[in-house]
């Protein structure tokens, strides 16, 4: 049983984290966190060894060993590092790891604090916060910082850990005396130092790391970064604007998310309502027209960034995985402060699409951008776009970003308020806060079914509250005096130990069209079922379709959606009946009208777009031309 | 009149280019041409001056006057002085601008030929050949010089330019010995020198020159740019795989059609069939699915690259002016090689489309990139996507590249062979070769009415060709005894001055479809008459749509399209039905089938695509939604 309030402990807010929570293997999430520590944990170690990561800061402390002279990969390779240690502590995982890396890390720090290895290289330390648009420093520190609340949080009984908190501290102290008021004017082009001081401010009580994150918020868009940032665009830096002001996200995707993180971090732990009220202001308007359905964000490959309001493109999606960990980071932090289900259907989509679409079965490869679509004959020899996934990136921030949130994956489920529990994201396990605990039984998101049962009362009434996703038109509930309103099914008694609720959610497969200002997906229709978005890929196509161009199917909107259990590809797949025309003589102009028609039809099974590439590599599309085409 | 065969002289092929030709003023492209002589080029000159370019080369002589101590701009910048260079002397325009840069090209000339001047600076010379992916020195020799030889063929009397045909022979024998046979085996990463070589062998008739171009066609795609080219992709340099050997068009735009340009130079100079297969192999895969419908190429921002095929966004078109251009230039020499009316009509297409589009009504101010749809919204803060032409660009490449082909204009609008002469673009002017001379008067591509004069004639019969477009269902020819095959009209005389004849090309408004592959247009429909491709406008709309979403207007297809002559924004419009739907509160993603009705409709203007922004910013759009949807 985990015992922590997870990443984030906020100390206002409508909703609280819970003390205890657990998800069971035999759930989806609970064998995720397993695959997890047992596989992506292991291996990112490994990575980090083979790609000199832990060289780079060994060579600081003059001890290179065998390593290579020159330092290895980007100039902020140490977060990788402290994501992989987040997430070991997280896991209570990989001691020896802990170990060797704190005391590494307690080793390579400078006197004054700073830790960022490649500058802390003697032909570079003339260089610290001198390129602070590019560096990244404070973005190192964010990280390291991240880990010290694991640390503190998760691994109590481990000492090897403990003294990560007083390496996080002195850099973090060295930020407040060089950049807190009445110092330095400035910020770092990759927001997440924001998040991390505001935490660490959670778990010391020591104020001036929360100031100095309210000074960091405030002071972005106000040029600091220099007029003539990369490609003259101050978005790419969330430098164009000042938060407050800003009427949408824009920008680079993993940034704009990040900052908004810690914006909300800051409103929370100073009570500005007008800054929470600009971060759900901002993400929603993402949400409202540079989403895709899958939960990724970033329309653009240049400059990793959002694009245009409805430019939505499948095949050139980016989607990063990092901008959908970001995402969720986000919305769990707006679901604390402000209790909207919207943000926990948020979390539900990202998770189940967005983000485990980036991990390969094993849990040892990992897609960095999500596209939605793979065109046939498409060139994967881009790291950016590559066919299947890959084991490790040159720029590898998103294996270990995986990493720590499926090791903190259980303190997302659900939340606490003096009134009650509120089941947030339906997983197998048991979930607890204030002498009150359930039990929850189910096979979501295969099944809408949904057990909950009350393991621990206090003596006075309280609230159990179910999430009900906005996908799901028809929720039961079996208690009668349930209400359902506002996204939740709420039930408020003198709740016993054995007490049984269950919840059914019914998830017909459904078709889904995207807004008509969605240009690039008109005409087509993705197929859904409860939170779960599916995708066809050539590698699952019958052998009556053997030799047909994968683009050349059409989806036959007309007939029913089957829904096909345990099949060898997914716990439930879809079937479709699609027709095929031969497109290969067509122009590639011609005029209106005379389209090519259908040769044959046939039967296929849509399988879960976040298990997509686990056969044969191939074509996969998540949106499918529909004919008759939709009005 | 001009007198010059113009920039490509091949010595085989099916073709040739004539001796004489002239652009009239009255016509368009003559207007386009003269536009370039009194407004672009001034302009570009002005740009040089302003930008530093002209400095780099000065501070290389040690003569920096009051200029700043640092180069200024891409290390290749010196290219842009050649191409200005080279449309100045197209032109016979702009002498003093002519005299003292050559004068100026042949001091910083190191005493072996070199002459790239960032790579000359003292900090820098022991750089030189040493970072060839990226270096550009051998592009920048290309351009050099393919402006000698506009010195050597246009400007016979300027004695100002001569000196230039020496200078690029001193680089170009410094080439020769550096990477000829039996030197380095080495390429450029940026395709450029090939053409280059080919056409200075044409000027020279010094075969060491034509020996090193296909040297460096056939070296490419062996590695020698590195297993480790930028973002792991060698398909960015071209170095992927042989010429030969290539299945399609990939990678970085702009190098893909140099380096064909030159494969087509190399094989019709050698006679190397196979050589010149591919190139029409390579470019024709392009052609069938990777080319936007105004002729653009590249659909990919980042890497400035081809997607794959039938990925053809129209809001992030990459379409750059210098791949137009350089498409323009594969598809002249094509014609020319194989006589193959496809080529011209490219060309056409491009030049009214994809080319024009880039340029200003006024001539000074430029597009880079050319995006077939501008959102509602979109931030034009990008210089590789602005909502409105800029007068100059970091990397400059285009405007002087446009500057060139315009100055050059008139040598590709018409052919000859030993049999007679081909119209291959309609323009009102003058053409002539070997005793035979017409007369055209017309105003396309406004009107299809096209009337040539005969005004010189040999006393032998010969062919009159005249070029029916494919976008053309009806042409007629005022003489019965034309044939119409293969792409022309062909009449066959013996000829007498003032023997005329009248070409009808019937170009009622079309509706476009795109492939049912291009999932980015899927349901929408493009204008056209004729060559020239229209676009709707924000700007263009009647007050009765004042307020309405520019991305909610759909074009009813069962409408009758008008043409409207002497609109105030084009000399030709066209006038169509749009329905408008309200969709501002719709969700980003909706049950399928359950679109907004439509709430108004309304007569709408389209322009020609080229034509657009020249009123006030604003959306555009090629591709318009249609009601109802096309099978």
């Amino acid at each position: 049983m985990h015992n922590s309030h997870g990443p984030v402990v906020p100390t206002n807010g409508a909703l609280r984290p819970l003390t205890t929570a657990r998800l069971d293997p035999g759930g989806l999430l609970g064998q995720w966190q397993e695959r997890n520590r047992a596989a992506t944990l292991p291996h990112c170690i490994e990575q980090l060894h083979a790609h000199g990561n832990l060289d780079n800061l060994r060579r600081v402390t003059g001890d290179t060993g065998g390593a290579a002279a020159s330092y290895a990969g980007y100039w902020f390779a140490d977060t990788d590092v402290y994501k992989t240690l987040e997430a070991a502590l997280w896991h209570g995982s990989e001691r020896e790891f802990v170990a060797d890396t704190v005391e590494l890390l307690a080793k390579v720090q400078d006197p004054d604090g700073y830790l960022v290895s490649y500058f802390q290289m003697a032909a570079n330390r003339d260089r610290q916060w001198a390129e602070l648009p590019s560096s990244h420093e404070m973005y190192c520190a964010g990280h390291l910082i991240q880990a010290a609340v694991a640390a503190a949080r998760a691994a109590s009984g481990d000492p090897g850990a403990q003294p990560l908190v007083e390496v996080a501290r002195r850099f973090a102290d060295l930020l407040v005396r060089r950049f807190g008021a009445g110092g330095e004017d400035a910020v770092d082009g990759h927001p997440e130092i924001e998040t991390a001081l505001v935490e660490l401010f959670r778990v010391t009580g020591h104020r001036p790391y929360l100031d100095l994150a309210a000074r960091l918020v405030d002071l972005r868009g106000r040029g600091l970064l220099g007029p003539e940032s990369r490609f003259g665009q101050r978005a790419y830096y969330q430098d164009h604007t000042p938060v407050r002001d800003a009427a949408e996200a824009t920008g680079h995707v993993v940034r704009q998310v990040y900052l908004l993180a810690g914006a909300v971090d800051v409103a929370v732990e100073t009570g500005d309502a007008e800054l929470l009220a600009a971060a759900e202001r901002l993400w929603g308007s993402a949400l409202a027209s540079k989403t895709y359905i899958t939960g990724g964000q970033g329309s653009r490959h240049r400059d990793e960034a959002f694009g245009d309001a409805y430019e939505l493109p499948p095949d050139r999606a980016y989607a990063e995985t990092c901008a959908a960990i970001g995402g969720f980071h986000l919305a769990w932090r707006l679901l604390l402060a402000t209790g909207r289900s919207r943000y926990a259907d948020e979390m539900e989509r990202l998770l189940y699409n967005g983000i485990a679409a980036s991990t390969a079965l094993g849990g040892t490869a990992f897609f960095y951008s999500n596209p939605l679509q793979l065109r046939t004959g498409h060139d994967g020899s881009d790291e950016d776009a590559p066919g299947a996934r890959l084991p490790w990136y040159k720029c590898a921030c998103c294996p270990p970003n995986l990493a720590r949130l499926m090791a903190s994956l259980h303190a997302y489920a659900a939340t606490g308020d003096s009134g009650g529990l509120q089941l947030q994201l339906y997983a197998q396990g048991s979930f607890a806060a204030a002498g009150r605990a359930v039990d929850v039984a189910t096979q979501y998101p295969w099944d809408g079914t949904v057990t909950v049962t009350v393991t621990e009362s206090t003596a006075e009434p309280w609230t159990l509250a179910l999430r009900i996703p906005a996908w799901c038109a028809d929720a039961r509930v079996s208690d009668p005096d349930a209400v359902i309103a506002g996204g939740y099914a709420r039930i408020r008694r003198a709740w016993k130990a054995g007490d049984r609720v269950e919840l059914t959610l019914a998830m017909p497969p459904r078709l889904v069209a995207a807004h008509p200002r969605v240009d690039a997906v008109r005409g087509a229709a993705a197929l859904a079922r409860g939170p779960v978005v599916y995708c066809l890929e050539q590698a699952g196509l019958p052998g009556e379709l053997a030799g047909v161009v994968f683009e050349d199917l059409t989806l036959d909107a007309s007939a029913p959606i089957g829904v096909v259990r345990d099949h060898p590809a997914a716990p439930v797949a879809l079937a479709a009946l699609v027709q095929v025309a031969d497109a290969a003589d067509e122009a590639l102009y011609r005029p209106l009208g005379a389209a090519p028609p259908a040769r044959t039809s046939a039967t296929v099974h849509a399988v879960p777009y976040h298990l997509w590439a686990n056969r044969e590599p191939g074509p996969m599309r998540v949106w499918i031309p529909v004919v008759p085409p939709p009005r």
